[in-house]
């Protein structure tokens, strides 16, 4: 087989013009490019002289202007080429995030630059990769120039050859949800599995191909190499999916259209996003690795200082689960907002976010040392929110009669608590651009500092897909304005994230795939969180909103459902899914019923100046430590999947000489994620550096340590 | 034909039930209403007992939503009704306008309401008749109910059956152009002349039928009635054109689609626009008619006392013509706003909007007596704004460097002038929304009241039209934000008019047609303008910008077109093209060239208390005497087309018993627009009640009458 493939690509790419290579800093990871002998660009990636991306195609086929002359016809970006120049370069900057698992990140890459002319069009397009000691980033860049002006794209079509039919956990690729299972398969079994794949129940499918799968995918080679396909800083471009020639194992780039099937609509100078392959022997240095941050910009707000992260509870939980509505009356079949007397309105009597409960969480969240209270359904509009392509669904600025705006805000801050926004937009991006500048100016009336937005549904304008050129765009204007009004966003359905929090730290973090949620909505597979960091969470952190004590739904409400971890499997989870935002996200009443084990949760930073990746291997487990910001604290915690997991966890990060407080939350040994979720242990001792911590991981458990320094 | 005709509507439309009929208060016009044995819904009308609309079709084909339940199948609103209810009412109310051609409008009909219900599907529609004595409008209702909350228009299906092959004047349909030249033919040439009748250079094109046409459709019967086929109230729904069935002369509603094909997103309750014609066997009551304002809502801004007719200036013809320019450098291949410093761009040296230039056309103001001066190209982006989907294509309100807004604003208004602001979209909806607000408070701080705005181009988002519902609601929306501000609009390229100027009368015009601009572009055939009264101008006032006196462009300029009118032409129009807003287009030099005829444009009000139709004949001529508001002083007006044309003007409006002084600008013997359009005579002499004038209109010439009361 493999005999054949090299075959292939030898007919495929026959003669190659003198290579170009360049070596990452450590001399493991090597890049090649190369033009076909008509012009075609190509590049293939080695790691320590494996292959890992085999000779690849490189292009964009252009889409005809309608506007240009008739007699013109529109060249592609496929090939005719010649290489006007090459350049080389080294990078080597250690940089520091706002928010972060390092305090200091840094940026050492080899670079290769060419740059090339079509001669037939006189279009000069450079083609630049950066090579790092734990992969490659390679994008388009489109000097700006008369005869490259404004462009079309019909699709891009940079390929990712691999060498074999790899295993890989994969989404199916869809213009509009990120919210699917992810499948574990060899690639040659992706169309097979394809249809199975697609929870088609989700109203916003949207897939295109049986072999398409989403970025961040996860591979592994059968001699043990960890591959991994993403983007970067993708800014004004359709997010890119991969599609699968399974019978050659090659990937190309698919883009999300437009309404009018365009995949992008380009003004020179730009670029395109970087295209990612990480690629290690360790599986840990996919975890570890700051490759798609660095390929970022460097932050772009100037003052930082109102950026910070953030531990909150919310009326959220007891939505999702079905106790208690965003809702606040259910008298009228439909709503316009422009036509209906709120205070006549008949509430239904299950509307979440009244002042009484609101204040409940307040209290909760002062009395538990959490910053934030998020409200959902606090505004007008939640009657008929959803799938109706409604326009003016929400004005962000009216709340429902029974929530007291002003009194909850100026009632949390005396207790030195906030409260965070919520700007569901159902997708009716124009009406949310519309009222944006007034519900951030009420935002900063009320001493607001956090969004948290959403866009469940069809995009109006309709036609349009989540991960569009223009929503792309839509998605990083939103951050920007909130900048301006000294605003943190997490967005929710948007686009899946690029690394862009580093050029944007106010980006505190994005759903976008799969979330707790769905615990309520019939579970999440139990190696589900040791699948999201090795894929969601390459390109920024997520709002997984963990911290489910009570895993069984029924003890307090009708849902059936039940969450897929052990009780202590929910601690872990603040550890091993690094975000500078958590949610404590189960009701204050059940963490009541487990206070030994939430103090934990109480305990547990958000941001971090070290972090170890101590083993990890995808959807089986992951087992990391981290130094808790601006303190000598370490937080240690280990998840795995359905199986279970004995982890031995060496001290030796600790300081030398220094001893610390270790308390240790395990999975009782009976523990099982299915029938008997909610058994722990909690263990105290004195640890120093170089003692040994031995733990069993329930099936669908994990563990859960703090080491505070004394 | 006639009896195959009828024979063919007896097959469609068997047997009818029972009818019911509502007249118009003078009983010319009468109206039927019947339901077929199968439920579907019909109506009829005739003019003297003379069949005007035969049995015709009402009805709407809905489209699946996606999310309704896959078991579902979508009922469409076409047939299976019966009659629930039928009620008759008569209304008669006078109102005054904000500005028009009259000072009071008699809103005087007959109503048939048509409740509908349909058994299977529990659905409740009603259809609203309103029979006037120059016509009838109807619409589509619909109640807000359990079985008709959220529903998606595939199409309406509104019929007009014609009795015969009538003499149109026709626009082809198009989803994003109304500048096409407008056509006269039978019904059955349509077909025949379509590809013709398309300017395929014009980029907007997007036709979609080759028996699609537009309205207003203006008509004439072999037997002498004008028909007349438009819209009014197009408010959140999709613009509508007519699609002939030209083997039986019945036109159908075809809407203008999203990106998607859809053709409208309804929640109710809600309704459709109202579908009008007129109808008289007088080519004046096409004119004088007001039934379109009529069945608009009543005005729903407060406070109108910042709204005023206004006449104005500006810098733009000598750019239409090619003399100047909107950009202000040549230097870029593109431009991207958030990149370039203008001051140190190259200007190109032939800038329209400078500060000095600008200052010639507010001194030219003050001394002749002009509100107002547009200025094209004052702000940065129009080195590359067309036609390139630019997203980021203006942002309203930064001023190039050579146009000094403070200064210039502080000129004017120390001469007793104000400058116009002019905001270009460029079709970049998105865009205009976002910049807005900002936009619209640098007007309220330089002390502009008034914005011509233009949407040249595709729009983005990319696959909607210029006509569809979610461009006509933008259009509103700016109106209602501009309102806001004490802003008034007058919108190019928007949506052909409704008659909302009723209800906004912040909105003092549109272009929506073929202007003045074209006499540059190739010129607009003679008779052009006495067709626009009967077709463009029934939804409302159009800024034509006539005035050039000059006609012939090479004389200042490298431009080889020339005005296909007389100078006296020019001036007739101010009367005969009724608008509040009236641009005094030419250059200052020219109107110096001829300053004794440019006294009329000095003089004539654009406000009136009272408007004759004197003569008028689609495409021939119109004759209008009109009251200026507030005074005891008329203005005449006279155009004819290409064949010119002898009026005899009785002057029988005039006060009894008082003296006038009569000034009349008539064509020369020889003037012909051909080849000698700047002769002209200017007489004076003092006229009473009674007295007759005799008038020789010349082959694309005109006349202007001013009696200013002793």
């Amino acid at each position: 087989m493999n005999r054949i493939q090299t075959f292939l690509a030898m007919v495929l790419l026959p003669m190659l013009a003198a290579a170009q290579t360049v070596t990452s800093p450590n001399g493991k990871v090597k890049l090649t490019f190369s033009l076909t002998d008509n012009g075609a660009p190509t590049y293939a990636l080695t790691f320590k002289d494996k292959p890992v991306v085999k000779p690849s195609r490189l292009g964009l086929e252009l889409a005809k202007d309608k506007h240009a002359s008739r007699k013109m016809k529109e060249t592609d970006l496929m090939d005719g080429f010649k290489i006007a120049d090459t350049r080389t370069s080294t990078f080597d900057e250690t940089w520091k995030p706002v928010w972060g698992e390092t305090a200091a990140i840094r940026n050492h890459y080899n670079e290769l630059e060419v740059s090339l002319n079509q001669p037939a069009t006189h279009r000069n397009v450079i083609i630049r990769f950066r090579v790092y000691d734990d992969g490659m980033g390679l994008r388009y860049e489109f000097p700006q120039q008369k005869a490259l002006n404004y462009f079309l794209i019909k699709e891009e079509h940079t390929q990712f050859a691999m060498t074999g039919d790899h295993k890989a956990w994969w989404l199916p690729g869809d213009y509009d949800t990120q919210e699917q299972e992810t499948q574990e398969s060899r690639l040659s079994e992706i169309r097979g599995r394809f249809n199975d794949a697609v929870n088609w129940k989700n109203s916003s499918v949207a897939v295109f191909s049986p072999t398409g799968v989403q970025t961040a995918l996860q591979m592994k080679t059968a001699d043990g190499l960890y591959i991994n396909i993403h983007e970067a800083a993708c800014v004004d471009y359709a997010t890119m999916h991969l599609n699968l020639d399974d019978k050659n194992f090659v990937f190309e780039s698919w883009l999300t259209p437009d309404a009018t099937g365009l995949k992008g609509c380009m003004q020179t100078p730009c670029q395109t996003p970087w295209r990612t392959v990480l690629v290690s022997d360790d599986a840990r240095d996919m975890l570890s690795s700051n490759l798609i941050l660095n390929l970022n910009e460097p932050c772009k707000i100037e003052d930082t200082s109102w950026i910070h992260p953030t531990k909150y509870c919310g009326v959220w939980w007891e939505m999702i689960v079905g106790k208690s509505s965003w809702s606040y009356t259910d008298e009228y079949p439909s709503i316009k907002l422009d036509r209906i007397d709120w205070t006549k309105a008949k509430p239904n009597g299950c509307h979440g976010a009244t002042t009484a409960n609101v204040k409940k969480y307040i209290d909760f969240a002062a009395a538990n040392g959490l910053d934030q209270v998020l409200v959902e359904g606090w505004n007008v509009g939640w009657e008929d929110w959803a799938n109706h392509w409604k326009r003016d669904v929400f004005d962000f600025v009216t709340p429902y009669p029974d929530f007291d705006l002003k009194y909850l805000n100026e009632y949390a801050h005396s207790k030195g608590v906030k409260l965070m926004m919520h700007h569901e937009t159902s997708s009716s991006v124009g009406n949310y651009e519309r009222h944006m500048e007034n519900a951030f100016r009420l935002m900063n009336q009320y001493g607001y500092d956090a969004v948290k937005g959403g866009y469940v549904g069809d995009i109006i304008p309709r036609g349009d897909h989540h991960f569009s050129q223009s929503m792309n765009e839509h998605y990083l204007y939103v951050v920007k304005e909130a900048a301006k009004h000294r605003v943190m966003v997490n967005a929710h359905e948007a686009v899946r994230p690029t690394g862009l929090c580093r050029t944007y730290p106010n980006l505190v973090g994005n759903e976008s795939a799969r979330g707790t949620e769905y615990e309520a909505f019939g579970g999440n597979r139990p190696d589900h969180t040791v699948i999201l960091p090795f894929t969601r969470l390459q390109g920024g952190p997520m709002d997984y909103t963990p911290g489910i004590l009570e895993t069984q739904l029924s003890t307090w409400s009708n849902n059936k459902s039940w969450v897929r971890t052990t009780l202590v499997g929910q601690l872990a989870l603040y550890v091993t899914m690094y975000s500078p935002l958590q949610m404590v996200a189960d009701l204050p009443e059940n963490y009541a019923k487990f206070n030994d084990a939430f103090q934990f949760i109480k305990d547990v930073a958000c941001d971090w100046d070290e972090s170890r990746y101590l083993e990890a291997e995808p959807a089986d487990y992951i087992t990391v430590a981290r130094k808790a910001k601006g303190t000598d604290n370490w937080f240690v915690g280990g998840k795995c999947d359905e199986n279970g997991h004995r982890s031995i966890v060496k001290l030796d990060f600790l300081d030398k000489g220094r001893k610390y407080e270790c308390t240790v939350y395990a999975d009782a040994k009976d523990a099982h994620y299915k029938d008997n979720p909610k058994a722990y242990t909690i263990t105290r001792r004195v640890v120093k550096k170089g003692d040994t911590l031995k733990l069993t991981q329930a099936p669908g458990g994990g563990f859960a340590i703090s080491l505070i320094a004394k």
